[in-house]
């Protein structure tokens, strides 16, 4: 079957690869690395990008753009944010094209007295304007977000889960107190939370990340990481709490109530488009995608049946109230008019992962009824034409809840607890995510990952070391952790 | 008055600057050239590009994401179009920092085999994905459009005029026919026009571009041209018939419905950050912004005057439903509870041109009424509470027709007929639009720029160069044109 892709339990990988491009959802750019994000895939971006700008809105911030170039002078301020990002910049150089011997070549006469990073993250640029902007503690918090491109120069790529260039939100804040900071941070690590669960019907394990595996220059970070169905671990979003790290770095002080100086205190955040990474393989299937309907791009597909122009007319006027009544009530919704098959059609929406299909055909018309198909269970129904609105919106809910429950349940059966590292490495071999104690040094979890490759995604919020050991030394636990192998 | 702003009559330039920083929209960022828009000109811009946003889609066009790199080689495919671009490229040839002697340099062991450009506009790498997607006349026309940033390495750069990165908004187009590419090059510009017209309300000049100002790679280009209130002209949105360049130039051909091969025909077009400079000049005043109410971040500003906290709870009570209802009529509204006094915060309104100001005191409230004041106007009403909205809905659609009226009457009285070049001169000197005769030729063109520094802006599409003569070289003219001094 030309149109099938590679089936998940054959090679997962290829899976994913098939399903990007059988979906239209990505594509490679010319230059290594980077990604061209088709109408079909930038539909599906754009809703989770509304549905989160809401949210962040919601909790108070403002949006804002800020330079794609940053002084390679900035970005090397803070010790530890440089190192993290030096290895993977973007630089500029040069200004300016010439023609020589009829070919296009880099003018050396316009050589950059000092480089410019294209940003990997924009923390650097963002300071030294905050730097400007805050002087006392009413200037205080400072909320703000900012929708843009960002580059990190990746030697092995995947479409969506790393390229060269990706689009995100990246949230940076600044506060009078370590402790409004601590709050910010978990307000938005909970705005993830609801994003992955509540709208894209990911459930996702929640927590903090281990020195090793925290963001250069944070103080610490939170993510939230979900189960792929390969059960392999991606981490979805990720929020950092950076202390005075940057202050420091930038010299931002405020005068506090008391008219004394101090640094202020900063959390950044972000999500990326990583994050359709993760709707691809948290709900794929071997028919292709299954998009949560809250983002999908058409979450009604309508498929009308017709052999000739007079059908096609009448399943027009019969279709035309529905679909401005289905519209009213904000359902998203694409009529196929393609010639092509009714067959090839059921397929290619089946593989674009459309919550429902409807189908309508000249008998249907008479007996004033439509058929609905659900892509998550492959369930027909046969619908009356006055409660296709009423339906569409409870199938629609229910195809989320059943998303939801579905990887829920995947990622509890593969969720294991154990104190064996035998058995450790048994699991990791063949899947899944383990919770188990660990000593809290950086050389064990360095030791494990060389090992296993797994690595720890979180200290989850409700660990309980008490009574653990390490699952490499033996040890008494420092934490309770979440190993899993990761993308 | 250490907040005001210089007087336009004074200085335009150094009034424009004065706003821009006043009414907190921008900044310059650390490199050269770079722009930081702060949330209050975020917002604006926001707004503006839900509007084209919406218009763009409804006429069938839909979004997508192509990368910020561009090869070199791409960008030299096309001739005209390098030669256009070629002296303000960013170009990338490095990807990695490192650490000598404590000081951080770039790794020349990370030099790129081919340069990287950070693109100046995407139309070839966009045509280089086309090459792959456009098989058949089925597959056309090709309608997509993205939002992007885009850099050109300016020499004098300034805030939303002419920035070294900028927003916008690019459409690229592959269609079957000429005629269609034609036809949706025109269908851009009604778009831009309702932009600028029917949202903005910045009356514009449309019409074709001459030879040596047309797109690098185009056969011709439309544009709106408006006028500032210092009677220069901008332009403020292109659209771009590309013909068969592009598609020459990277390959691209389709199966006619003959089953013959053709080259596809193009357009591409855009409106960018560079409008919100219109926005500030086309309306703006001694005061500040007038910013047209469809468009403002707060159509209506609560300014609440209060003495105690009891007032202040009495203000609250009595606005919660005001602004409910508001709110549920999509008015967009912001209360200013800060701790000034009253006139700094009318002041601050007025600077950025909050299109209504509603006063609110307790003396207000005892009469179940607030005062209206009109940013355009200055004329002040009282209203009462129960008509609240309805007034509001007039008054935002009365500021908006006012401001277009004064934008018209500006324009319409600074726009001369000539065909006297020493009066064509004084025109050029105290500034305004001047509609005359054009013998066709480029030098006729570039010795009135050298003498006057004033451009062809638009061949319009209602010229009747019968009977007329060149302003320049009293030839037969070939064209009526609109010279004007522009940014």
């Amino acid at each position: 079957m030309s149109k099938g892709v590679t089936p998940q339990s054959e090679n997962f990988s290829a899976w994913y690869n098939d399903v990007v491009k059988k979906a239209d959802l990505a594509e490679h750019g010319p230059v290594k690395g980077t990604m061209v994000i088709k109408p079909y895939g930038f539909a599906l971006w754009d809703n989770v990008k509304f549905e989160l700008d809401s949210m962040i809105k919601d909790a108070g911030h403002v949006n804002a753009y800020f330079p794609l170039f940053i002084p390679k002078s900035f970005l090397a301020q803070e010790a530890k944010h440089v190192e993290g990002f030096a290895k993977e910049c973007a630089v500029v150089t040069h200004t300016r094209l010439k023609s020589v011997d009829g070919n296009v070549v880099v003018d050396p006469e316009s050589k950059l007295e000092e480089e410019v990073i294209v940003r990997p993250t924009s923390e650097t640029v963002i300071w030294a304007m905050y730097k400007k902007w805050i002087q006392s503690y009413r200037d205080l918090p400072l909320l703000i977000n900012q929708w843009a491109n960002v580059v990190r120069w990746e030697m092995r790529t995947r479409l969506f889960l790393r390229t060269t260039e990706f689009l995100w939100q990246e949230g940076h804040t600044a506060h009078a107190t370590a402790e409004e900071a601590e709050a910010e941070t978990l307000t938005i690590l909970e705005i993830y939370r609801r994003l992955a669960e509540d709208i894209l019907a990911i459930p996702v394990l929640t927590g903090r990340k281990t020195e090793s595996e925290k963001f250069a220059g944070a103080e610490h970070t939170y993510s939230i990481e979900a189960m792929m169905r390969d059960k392999r671990a991606l981490q979805s979003g990720t929020s950092h709490n950076l202390g005075q790290n940057f202050a420091k770095a930038f010299n931002v002080t405020f005068q506090n109530k008391d008219n004394k100086e101090e640094l202020v205190y900063a959390t950044s955040w972000g999500v990326s488009t990583r994050i359709i990474g993760a709707i691809i393989m948290a709900h794929g299937d071997d028919k292709g995608l299954r998009i949560p309907p809250k983002v999908a791009p058409h979450q009604v597909v309508v498929i009308p049946i017709s052999r000739n122009d007079e059908q096609k007319e009448s399943i027009t006027k019969f279709l035309n109230p529905i679909l401005e009544e289905l519209k009213e009530n904000s359902v998203r919704t694409k009529v196929d008019w393609r010639e092509e098959s009714p067959g090839f059609k059921f397929n290619d929406w089946e593989m674009k992962g459309a919550p429902i299909r409807m189908e309508v055909g000249p008998r249907d018309i008479e007996n004033n009824q439509v058929v609905f198909v659900r892509r998550d269970t492959g369930e027909k129904s046969t619908i009356q034409a006055k409660d296709i609105v009423d339906k569409t919106s409870q199938m629609l809910s229910a195809i989320h809840d059943n998303l939801f429950a579905e990887a829920k349940d995947f990622m509890k059966s593969n969720t294991n607890i154990t104190d064996s590292y035998e058995e450790f490495k048994k699991i990791v071999d063949r899947g899944g995510f383990i919770r188990c104690g660990w000593d809290g040094t950086s050389e064990t979890e360095l030791r494990i990952k060389e090992e296993t490759s797994a690595t720890i995604r979180v200290i989850p919020f409700d660990e309980n070391p008490k009574n653990l050991k390490c699952i490499y030394t033996g040890k008494p636990a420092k934490h309770e952790v979440i190993f899993a192998k990761a993308y």
